[in-house]
């Protein structure tokens, strides 16, 4: 029996996005997942996003004794109970709203969850991570936190520019998420957070996925001592209830998609200067499968039993319990 | 005779948003319009823009003994010898484009001559007028910027942040417009230009079209020689080649279509503290009829005939030619 199974809470990843079949599903049974938010958009505009939505509710219908497009903390504990496994749908972009408030209540009755407001570059929200100048969130971004508020859609910042984060977190009337990144003390890179952004998140009750993808973990040689021991150490800094796990797990795709993620169809591929390849991980962690080995490695970094349950799951789940909660209509 | 029919030139308005029906068209010819830029997109996406784009096809089709869609100089100057006013569908943002730059080609094939980079708020290109931080260019605006210079569509900067107006200057291969705005110097509004900003545009060749719309002119009350006098003092400024007119006429619209450009789709209408009604037009210039007033304008206002004929038309279609051609295909 792993330290996993032992500890019996939920075991929350906080995104993975990959290319789905019932395969990938019973890779997150063997891995001992509970829920993940499974992004379904990254560059897609409204129409395109509904068309995911809709393969996404072929792919659940079609496995229905492995997944629940889960809406809500009570869903997801529902799915547990039955043995599935609980999908969040999740946007890596505000790009299925277009310029169109609106449209965030359209898709959280479809049941996404989740939205990251920019994904490596500007749009009508904000500013991102990759982009060298970062305007903050704008007035049509504070419409779409409020209208993710009153809905109850989580915020997510993982690739958003560090003003446009911290204006994220002081608009939003509920706490925020950064679902799959590091601090830049671990790794300095554009998609890792400086230490004030996780503190403001901390400090408003969000909750930080420390994040497994090559180019934000630093490369397939991190050890596995070398994440956990950076968990334990911002467990320290920010406190036991807000940290946790987003894999950034990228399984089942071709070459082609990565290129998708790169240059989307903002830029001609010819523009990259460097050809998008999938980066290598690490041995130790390859796949949704690999998940029981982070209780391992938490429990080897020094931490106790209730705040490794918090890092791999309940933490998500008392963010979640907290915002994915619509409001009364107004 | 008008002092207008006089000078000989053409006569090009740099912007009109009308909602044109074949009276309108016929209003032009009375006020001796040879050629416009008329919007056919603000707020609307790739999809809803062809169907403007195919509406206007539609009216043109139906009006050939008044109209001609146009695609550069040589058709704008058939269209005036067979007695027929060349419109230049253009775009008052790049909405139009998505997120996607091989949509400036996909437009311009369609005909479309002028795209303004950024409307109002911030967009995936660039910072506009009235937000309050302005990030620049983007990386995919530069994209779309290098793209209308190698398909021959002119950038125009009304509307667009004072930031992004210097980067769109700087990027831009090829001479670029302000279709629609006035100088601060003359009513200080976001939405007109400071003195830099149009240095910059004439010393690189571009020209600015002199705008009546009433809350870019000062209200209705400016009179005509406020006006011209306004224009003599920016050709003394920067030149005679670089000033001309665009009248932003709003004709034939409901109040239903100020909300639609104040508020689009990205605000509710109730956070709008000031609900949009149409301005009141000086009623010495109240729609595209009224053209042949400006040059007995601009004659009292001491401008030489040549110097009129410029700000009339001939500097647009120096720039036309200069920018509405497509670079041999790479």
């Amino acid at each position: 029996m792993t330290a996993l199974q032992q500890h019996d809470g939920l075991v929350v990843d906080g995104l993975q996005i990959n290319n789905w079949d019932r395969g990938l599903l019973e890779q997150l049974r063997t891995g001992g997942i509970d829920a993940v938010n499974a992004t379904c958009a990254v560059w897609e505009g409204p129409e395109e996003t509904l068309r995911a939505v809709g393969a996404w509710c072929q792919l659940a219908a079609q496995n229905p004794d492995l997944v629940v497009l889960a809406d809500g903390v009570d869903e997801i504990r529902r799915a547990r109970e039955t043995g599935r496994v609980a999908v969040l749908l999740g946007f890596q972009n505000t790009s299925p709203f277009g310029d169109d408030y609106r449209m965030v209540e359209v898709f959280r009755r479809l049941g996404v969850q989740i939205a990251q407001l920019t994904y490596n570059i500007q749009n009508l929200v904000g500013g991102a991570c990759y982009d060298p100048d970062d305007s903050g969130l704008t007035r049509f971004g504070r419409h779409v936190v409020s209208e993710m508020n009153r809905v109850g859609m989580m915020i997510d910042l993982s690739h958003v520019g560090n003003r446009t984060c911290r204006d994220g977190i002081d608009a939003s009337a509920v706490p925020v998420s950064i679902t799959h990144s590091n601090p830049t003390w671990f790794f300095d890179t554009p998609r890792n957070k400086p230490a004030e952004v996780i503190c403001a998140l901390a400090d408003r009750g969000g909750v930080i996925g420390c994040c497994l993808y090559p180019n934000v973990l630093g490369g397939e040689h991190t050890t596995r001592e070398q994440f956990c021991t950076m968990i334990a150490r911002l467990v320290d800094e920010i406190g036991p209830d807000h940290v946790a796990v987003g894999s950034d797990c990228t399984q089942n795709w071709s070459e082609s998609f990565v290129a998708w993620l790169r240059n989307g169809r903002w830029q001609p591929p010819e523009a990259n200067p460097t050809p998008p390849t999938w980066p290598a991980w690490p041995q130790w962690f390859t796949g949704p499968a690999d998940f029981p080995v982070l209780a391992d490695g938490l429990d080897q970094a020094g931490l106790d039993e209730k705040t490794v349950r918090g890092v791999l799951g309940e933490n998500w789940m008392r963010l979640f319990a907290e915002v994915l909660v619509p409001e009364v209509p107004r």
